[in-house]
C-alpha cells in the first residue's frame, strides 16, 4: 500500500494532506486528502469520510467545506476521496455529461462495459480507501463515521445502511435519496449496473430500508432554494421510508439554502458535533 | 452607480453575493464580493474590506477564507474587491509574469504608460468602492477596517497609514512590509511608478512610518514555513519601524504555517475579533 505526499499544510492546528496512490479498484491513481487534528502523542482519532457530489474531486471540500476548525475542536481526522476514476484510459460518458462517468462514479462497483474495470467506487470508499488510510495516519479504525453531500450523500447513506456495524454515525447534506426514481440515479445506475432495476436497490437508500436495512440515527439537511430539490433530491421519500422502518432520521429544511458549497459550509460544524457525539459515545 | 448581481447564497445565515460594476478608476468591470450577516431589521453594520494577494480574485477568499461564520457572529459586513483591472485592452506583464500586471496591481494609481489608463487600484479601493458599497449594503461607513494579505496586506497597511481617521483597525496575513525593499515590490512600483524612488515611498508601510504616518495600532500575523518570508515579506523591517516610530504592532510568528488560504483560514476568524473589537469600540 504504497502512497505519495502531494502536498501538506499546516491549518487549524493540524495537517491538511493531498495524497495519491495506485488503488487496486480502479486500476488508476486515486487523489485524495485527509486532515489530521493536533493530537497528544500516540493519540488514536476517530475518522469522518466526505464523498462528494457530482464534479467534484477531493478538492472542493478540502478547499471550501471548513471543516477544519471543527476537526480541530472535536478531534476528528476528515478524509475526502475522489468521485471517480480519472486518467487515460479511464472510459467517460460519451457525450461529455457531467452527471456520468468521470467526477460521477456514483459509489457503486460497475458490472457494466466499458465502466467495469475501472468504476469501482464502492469497493474503493469502503474497503481500499480505509486499509489505506488505517495504515498511513493514526485512525481508530473501531470509530469511523460518514457523510457526504449530493451524490456523495447518496454514497454516505447507502454506505451506512449496508454497514450498520462499521459506522457509528452517518449524515448528509442535501442528498439524493432514492437514485432509481430519480433522472440523475437512473442514469447513473442504468449505465454503471444495467436495466436490471432489482439490482440497483442496494444502491437506492428508500429501497434499501424498504428493503429491511437499518441504522441507528441519520441526520440530513437540504437548503429550500436547493434548484436539484423537487427533481432529484427527494427527502420526503426518506422521510417516508425512515418512518415506516421506525429508523431515527432527523431532517431539516434550511430556508434560503442552495445546493452549494456555502450551504454545506454552514452546516458543516454542526454535522461533525453531530458525529464526534456518537463516535466518542 | 449601477451595480450587477451576479449570484447571491445564503451562507451562514447571512447573504454572500458577487457583484460586478463598470468602474471609473479602472475604466473597466470590476467584480467584487460582499457577506451581508443577518441583521436586525434597519440595522447598519461596520464593514471590513479585505484585499488579496497576487494572482488572486475577489474568489479566493470568498471560496477559502472562512469569514463568513466570524462575520455572522460578529455583525461584521466583509467586502472583497479584485486586484486589478482585466479584460480586453487591459495591458498585463509582457512576460505574462504572475507578479505584475493582471493580477498584481500592488494597490497603487499607475503613471507610467501603458498602466496610468487602468491600473488605479488606490483609488478604487479607497475611494470607488467603498462609495459603491455605502450606496448599496446596509454599512455604516463611521466604522470602517481593513485587512489583506501578502500583496493586499501591503495594501491594508498602506491604506490605514495613509487614512488613519478613516479606518478603526487594520490587520494584514503576511504582508510585503516593505516593497521598495524587495523584489516584488521593485518590480510592481517601478514598473507602475517609475524610477524615482521617492514616489514609492507612499506605497511603501516601512516608508511611510519612517516619514511620520501614525495608526492607532496593527496587528500581523506570518507562518514560519512561509517560502517567501526571508526575501519578499521581512516581517523584521516593520517591526524595526514600528518601534522607533511607537505604533504598537502585535507581530506572530505562528510556527508551521505556509503562505497559503490553509495560513489566512487558521487566524482568520482570530483578525475578524480583533476588528470587531475595535470597530465597536
Amino acid at each position: 500500500m504504497t502512497m505519495q505526499t502531494l502536498s501538506l499544510n499546516e491549518s487549524h492546528g493540524g495537517i491538511q494532506g493531498v495524497y495519491r496512490h495506485p488503488s487496486r479498484e480502479t486500476k488508476t491513481d486515486m487523489t485524495f486528502s485527509v486532515f489530521v487534528p493536533r493530537r497528544t502523542a500516540g493519540a488514536r482519532l476517530p475518522v469522518v469520510t466526505y464523498l462528494s457530489g457530482l464534479t467534484c474531486t477531493h478538492a472542493n471540500v478540502t478547499e471550501k467545506g471548513e471543516y477544519r476548525q471543527a476537526c480541530a475542536e472535536l478531534g476528528l481526522i476528515f478524509v475526502a476521496p475522489d468521485t471517480s476514476p480519472r486518467g487515460e484510459g479511464v472510459p467517460g460518458d460519451p457525450a461529455n455529461a457531467y452527471d456520468f462517468g468521470l467526477g460521477a462514479g456514483f459509489y457503486v462497483d460497475a458490472t457494466e462495459e466499458p465502466f467495469a474495470r475501472n468504476y469501482r467506487m464502492w469497493s474503493y470508499v469502503t474497503e481500499e480507501l480505509p486499509k489505506l488510510v488505517a495504515g498511513h495516519f493514526p485512525v481508530d479504525a473501531a470509530r469511523q463515521s460518514i457523510l457526504g453531500h449530493s451524490m456523495g450523500g447518496h454514497g454516505a447513506l447507502t454506505v451506512a445502511l449496508r454497514n450498520p456495524g462499521r459506522y457509528r454515525a452517518a449524515s448528509a447534506f442535501a442528498p439524493i435519496v432514492a437514485p432509481s426514481q430519480v433522472p440523475w440515479g437512473q442514469k447513473a445506475l442504468g449505465g454503471y449496473l444495467g436495466g436490471d432495476k432489482a439490482r440497483w436497490r442496494k444502491h437506492d437508500a428508500v429501497a434499501l430500508i424498504e428493503d429491511g436495512a437499518k441504522f441507528s440515527e441519520l441526520l440530513v439537511d437540504y437548503g429550500d432554494a436547493d434548484q436539484f430539490l423537487a427533481e432529484q433530491l427527494r427527502p420526503e421519500l426518506l422521510k417516508a421510508a425512515c418512518e415506516k422502518a421506525a429508523i431515527p432520521l432527523t431532517l431539516r429544511r434550511q430556508g434560503g439554502y442552495d445546493h452549494s458549497y456555502y450551504f454545506i459550509s454552514t452546516f458543516m460544524a454542526d454535522h461533525l458535533r453531530w458525529h464526534a457525539a456518537r463516535l466518542k459515545a
